[in-house]
């Protein structure tokens, strides 16, 4: 959905809330639902990583946390099964217009993205701009290329715009990434469950 | 490793600790390192799923949680990927010595290794019988045969004796359950990376 330059960012904003949920991880655990609910792949968002350091019992049946603290993830937040494909990957936002700047993501999520995709597994990333009301898919492939040869540490918009695949708005599923992993990745391969293109 | 019948417990109980480390999550945990260390498969454990209540900020880079339940996990503890494959699985431990009680998984999990199967996913149960230093993996197809043709709430050590798979002691990996999943799933594939048998 494109905007002229002209409109003013309120509106702009009040469409996008209304037409797509809350936020990125919103629009993502809401297609996964989706997928899961019509049998197209099984594909949940990883617990929040803590550490636990007290835990009180009031009651047999009842623990409680009363002190923990965030860790940082080691992985990503999402990865399932399609098709038999390990799929995993990383959503971020950013407000940032001219481009996604890496330190979004941590170093070690962007090695395990490379090492899953090093075992065989379909890994990348989606990056919503937010102002642009954009969302992007970049595979791992192109991730690397990029981090390989430039020494930004901003991936350019023209760069997701060359190289990556712009997820377009759907109602439902909102965000629907797999059909962009069947156009680059399996080509080709049918579903034997139903004719849609998934 | 089998023991007299005649054996008293506590020096079975010793051998056990010394000999294989904390737990069954323990062992599978390191056993997961030393597949990601020698590049043979990226499989993590995931965080326990919590609801987070209350949070403070006594500082502006740190958070404590101070309020937080545990939730019922709606998948299994571990995934990853092997030679391309999404692999998933529960692990359990069990003192019965005739048996593993179903309730021990939440029905959610069995539905969820069910669905991964379904999915073309790789995905199992690996029970460990500590006080018979036993540790089974249990295909997720014998666990729904079992499930579909029996109304026991417990799985006989017989059932597993003869229709899972034995994972032998080793000192590293562990627990190795992958060389199991060569066998039955990946005859073979051949790993091209060495010549292990991975």
């Amino acid at each position: 959905m494109k905007y002229p330059n002209s409109i003013n960012k309120k509106e702009n904003k009040q469409i996008n809330y209304g037409h797509r949920g809350m936020s990125l991880e919103y629009d993502i655990n809401e297609s996964n639902t989706f997928y899961l609910l019509n049998d197209i792949a099984v594909i949940h968002k990883k617990p929040t990583p803590i550490t636990i350091v007290d835990v009180d019992y009031p009651s047999r049946s009842e623990a409680v946390i009363t002190k923990a603290y965030f860790k940082i993830a080691s992985t990503t937040d999402y990865n399932g099964v399609y098709k038999g494909k390990y799929i995993d990957f990383e959503a971020k936002e950013t407000k940032n217009i001219k481009g996604f700047p890496i330190i979004n993501i941590h170093k070690h999520q962007i090695e395990h993205l490379i090492l899953v995709s090093k075992h065989g597994g379909i890994s990348f990333i989606i990056v919503r701009f937010t102002a642009l009301n954009q969302t992007y898919l970049l595979t791992c492939e192109k991730l690397k290329y990029f981090l390989d040869h430039f020494t930004k540490t901003s991936i350019p918009i023209d760069y997701f715009k060359k190289n990556s695949y712009l997820i377009k708005d759907k109602f439902n599923p909102r965000v629907d990434y797999l059909s962009i992993i069947d156009s680059i990745y399996l080509k080709g391969e049918k579903n034997e469950k139903n004719n849609q293109k998934y």
